[in-house]
């Protein structure tokens, strides 16, 4: 089975705190997101920090989707990772709008084993940005 | 709360195959690469494919832990994301211990709000490659 995965890296900014704040909103948002991008959910997990802030995951056939919120700064670290061809980016669009984000920043890393990037060159659309190729193996030294 | 947090984005190449199909294997994995980065678990949940291969987070206070392996590859997809000072690189190495991975590529990214991303810099090490100005706010368009 090919590894090739594309994984969306984002960040959203000035997001509504009360819908950052609640599970059960992060977690609708989330699982739009995944039905957004045609993924199969095989588990999920959120989790409630006290005072405040919200981490959740949703394990998908296709790899998963990742949340984590500060309410206090409105922002939302997300990660969208899909494999078997789907493209992750929908996801991001509607997570977007479930925490009524009004900016934010987005980019996308290829992952899997060399060859496989390197064939799947023609299942990515032009605009993907491709930073994989800026890893340093010197990062555990 | 300071949203600054950095995140791993490992390739884990050649590593033992009956490894990276072991659910148990790999949730001991990560549950010691968990600790290596001093990391308190809130949750975790790990899913076994079929025919093979295993995928699984660990929910920790600090953000999570990810993986994704592909064992007919010998490839696993590796994501440790800290928050709170806490340097995730630690566990990037234990899991390539556990998983016998012969070669590896990894790079950092710095999340969070711009203002938290610039006030941390005195927090990240030199050599941490910051892609994250990369970003491109056209790639959902």
């Amino acid at each position: 089975m090919q590894t090739l995965g594309r994984h969306l890296i984002a960040e959203l900014y000035d997001c509504d705190a009360d819908a950052l704040d609640a599970v059960a909103t992060v977690q609708a948002a989330m699982r739009a997101g995944a039905a957004a991008v045609g993924a199969t959910v095989v588990g999920e997990l959120f989790h409630k920090y006290a005072p405040q802030g919200v981490t959740g995951t949703l394990l998908i056939a296709e790899s998963h989707l990742s949340v984590h919120t500060w309410p206090e700064s409105g922002y939302a670290a997300v990660d969208v990772f899909t494999c078997g061809g789907l493209d992750p980016r929908p996801a991001v669009a509607v997570l977007c709008g479930h925490l009524g984000a009004r900016s934010y920043r987005v980019q996308e890393i290829v992952r899997g084993r060399d060859a496989d990037i390197s064939a799947g060159r023609a299942l990515r659309p032009d605009d993907v940005v491709v930073v994989t190729e800026l890893a340093d193996p010197q990062i555990l030294r």
